[in-house]
């Protein structure tokens, strides 16, 4: 049996559009020959709707396109399954809507399946809206019992995982129910970890049940999140047999009978992207989406001279096209000669608009119309603490005079401002609110420093644009005289560590400290983790690239007791 | 029996603390001659933990915790019920830990009982943490069968609601099963309309089961959610005994055996407050637990002379006391004469601090530096979109240099900064991003304009300090000329109408319209809500006091098709 695999990027409530993805990638692989099309999760709608599935007017759109596209499907000689939110009989108790799957055949809905596990981790919020399938069985057809299951579905399997999640495990039960292919429509996000495990997880549930397997994913940014694709059919032994591309839509169409050792089976393969390659691939297309979908052709982002901003002037270059990207240099009374002319270099190299807009009369401005009061209503303060905290003060003015800036030409030129701050410094809040984390998208706000390195060296092997220098100088905010990362920060190799440990194993201090990590630098670290929630709950969407990102996955009490607790 | 309801404000993380409101409270009912104190839904750790219940180091602490509260009530002749976060046998699939109750008695945990009913809707995300209860049993205790229930575990009840979200009603599994007494420990955030309908529900519940029912629940301010406590008893005829204070601690002991209609029954029932007093209420508790558990004492706002800023600085001082408050007022070019006496006078008649701090010259200097990049990157332009466009984009400069001046102050001083949006704002996107959407708390965010008005009445009843002319000027932001809110929005009126219909009942245009409101009202209406969705994810948390507010309970894409759907 021929299976295409329609890896389309659907636009979020874009019924017409997404069912005309589906249509003429269903119409493609009509004509090579496949007997079936499948989609990915909600294709429908695109994958997460969230709260709009709350309400009447999304659902009954989504209702209407389903039965638009069984009509326009009513010719096709191939049968289509796609993802769609499945509204309940309102006589039943529970949730109003499923997760569901259509089969389409012969322009009528012949089956419909629905989703099993829901999963509520990280980013996922899916008990919020849908009710769990009750009965699992495969679907008689076309003299075969397909296996058909929805993206969490096929993510317990009690020997893959040490733990499951769920207490049942829905491909087990349509395997012993007869299932003689196992189909899997996925809206499963990117991370770099999970590129090299979800093909292991489909090659080991392949070869334990003995069937062949299709499975597609969605593609595309969706706010914080990036779809990646990656879709494939194995054969019952496990072998992948074709693949989609990484990070861009693909239809693949593969005959999941055929074993890859069998001469003449399936596609060839997509090449592998390396880590680097994949992450810079998911930063552009996040990028990209997000920009269009909010509609903004054109972007901008202030220019340091240093590395993070490099790195996102290149992502956004490479999204939208230089000519669509505007830098902009902000240099003040503490810039280094270096930041101008790196920026400006950066700029050039990579063909995109450049200006220099100094924050000097406006940073004085502040400081002359706020003398008085920032004198007048601190009477008790001891001096130290006084000037330590005028000068915090003084270097977050400078920041938000640049934010207002950039803010302001983004207003007037309607271009999405992109921030440039990385993954260690919004974890440790080594950033300024309404300052440098102004803007509409964070671009590497999931990118650790150390990342961010080798991201930019990866980025300057197709063509040196990022100036050697950026990529050698110390770190600096270059918000007071002379000043490096390093003197508020620890290391950013140690640092990236503890935070990988910290935020994403979830180890807290006592546990880092066994792992091998100086006692101070990490009470230090997860202070600050912990002292910076408040600015992160005020970020604007950051693109999800690692297994925990700040955002909609990561959810703490901002007003809460010190940590470690006061025992 | 006479059940004590500890009607506890416990901070979220801090378990010595915690644990000693538990223990004064259970000495204060053991004085009392209470059986049992009931605690509220996980009173050990503060609810809502959030992502630290997935953190092993915090739910070690939780078990110590509880630990330490059985030991020090190894000699209390009164039994304690209280809420904690219960570790699950790692052997067990499914998710690790319970939202779970332990029965505390002669210095050891007699029974746990678990939440079977894991609520996912508006701000709740249980399913994230707990695996429910599957067995569902009454507590055999001196005598009694206890019916031992968590917080929405008594919300399905088939005859209440016209529609139950859940299949299963563990109150009639309870029953069913014996229990002679039903037991409630809730952490139930208020809202203007639950603080009528709790009281029903609850009536209802005992009334239908013939059964007394003792229901505790938390008070005080976590983030965006307020809890309010009011809790109570009611005899088997569902009549009130006994009622915890409305937003305020309390202890509250009732004998559950007795019928109201007895003579000698239960204790006085608290007063009741208004709507309007229970609203400003709740809004100074979450002010005043959002700043003291961030660790601030003092806070500022600017005062714009309108009645948003107005209301806001009178729940700032009744929160932390005037003289922890400064107001500032900012004025520019465009600001009437009567904007600074307005502001000066309310903060004269409050006895807050006062200063001003005129934007003219910080903002003649943003003008200055960004003339030529504004006149340089946008040549393909008609005139008038960019007339219109430098208009807006110099309204935010404004707004901008504002938030900047705020923030300098909250650095400097270490003051909180409240911002001053009202909901009708924040869901038209009638507000600027980084201006007068900077600061830590948005306490009015959800507060419909309307309802301003009625609050600033309610505080003028006390003491008149907000200004006749503040009440009755036409609400304007002042950002050019002449400017009212309504050269851009729908009286408030029929916008607030609109709104609630489409927040909080979920309608959208076809339904609004239905409804009776004008169509080109209804859409321009729908689409600023839908285009300011961005700007709402950069909010910083704010008040819950209505069925429906932004933040962690409303969940939207960003980047999305319009709405309406193309089709």
């Amino acid at each position: 049996m021929k299976i295409a695999l329609g890896q389309i990027n659907p636009t979020i409530g874009d019924f017409a559009g997404n069912r005309q993805l589906i249509l003429t990638a269903t119409a493609a692989a009509e004509q090579r020959g496949a007997e079936l099309a499948i989609f990915p999760e909600l294709a429908l709608v695109g994958y997460p709707p969230r709260d709009l599935l709350e309400r009447t007017a999304f659902l009954d759109a989504a209702a209407a396109s389903l039965a638009a596209l069984t009509d326009a499907l009513a010719t096709s000689r191939t049968a289509v399954i796609v993802g769609f939110p499945e509204r309940l009989p309102a006589s039943s108790s529970g949730r109003p809507v499923a997760n569901s799957a259509a089969l389409i055949d012969g322009g009528r809905v012949v089956h419909v399946v629905r989703k099993a596990l829901l999963p509520t981790y990280d980013v996922f919020d899916e008990w919020r809206y849908f009710e769990p399938a009750t009965d699992i069985a495969p679907v008689a057809w076309r003299g075969r019992r397909l296996g058909i299951s929805i993206c969490e579905d096929i993510w317990n399997d009690a020997d893959f995982w040490p733990h499951p999640l769920y207490r049942r495990d829905p491909i087990e039960a349509l395997v012993q129910q007869g299932a003689d292919v196992i189909v899997n429509l996925s809206a499963s996000p990117y991370t770099l970890d999970k590129r090299h495990l979800r093909p292991r997880m489909l090659a080991a549930t392949a070869s334990k049940w003995r069937r062949p397997l299709a499975f597609v994913n969605q593609v595309g940014g969706q706010d914080d999140l990036v779809f990646d694709g990656a879709s494939m059919a194995l054969d019952a032994r496990g072998n992948v047999i074709a693949r989609g591309a990484e990070l861009d839509v693909d239809l693949v169409v593969a005959d999941v009978d055929i074993d890859r050792s069998a001469a003449g089976g399936g596609a060839p393969l997509a090449p592998e992207l390396s880590d680097e390659r994949s992450a810079l691939a998911a930063l552009v297309l996040g990028t990209r989406d997000y920009a269009r979908r909010c509609g903004f052709s054109q972007a901008l982002l202030g220019l340091s001279g240093g590395i993070d901003s490099a790195l996102v002037a290149c992502i956004a270059a490479r999204a939208l096209g230089p000519r669509q990207v505007l830098g902009v240099a902000m240099p003040s009374r503490y810039s280094s000669p270096g930041s101008i002319t790196d920026a400006e270099a950066l700029a050039r190299a990579l063909d995109i608009d450049f200006t220099v807009i100094p924050i000097e009369a406006m940073f004085a401005a502040y400081l002359d119309a706020l003398a008085p009061a920032l004198g007048a209503f601190a009477p008790g303060r001891p001096p130290d603490v006084a000037a330590a905290a005028a000068d915090l003060t003084e270097q977050n003015l400078q920041a938000r005079v640049r934010g207002a800036v950039l803010m302001a030409l983004s207003n007037r030129q309607d271009r999405l401002l992109l921030t440039t701050g990385n993954k260690s410094e919004v974890a440790t809040g080594y950033c300024t609110l309404y300052g440098d984390m102004a803007g509409g998208l964070a671009v590497i706000s999931d990118v650790p420093k150390t990342l961010v390195y080798r991201l930019a060296r990866e980025v300057n092997v197709d063509h040196p644009v990022i100036p050697e220098s950026t990529l050698h100088k110390p770190p600096s905010a270059e918000l007071r005289p002379n000043q490096t990362d390093q003197d508020s920060l620890p290391p950013y190799d140690v640092l990236d560590a503890i935070l990988e440990a910290h935020l994403v194993e979830n180890l807290d201090a006592p546990a880092l400290v066994a792992r091998g990590f100086a006692p101070a630098v990490v009470a230090d670290v997860v202070r600050r983790v912990r002292n910076s929630e408040y600015k992160r709950r005020q970020m604007p969407p950051g693109l999800k690239i690692t297994g925990k990102a700040f955002g909609p996955g990561r959810r703490y009490p901002i007003a809460r007791a010190p940590e470690p607790a006061p025992e």
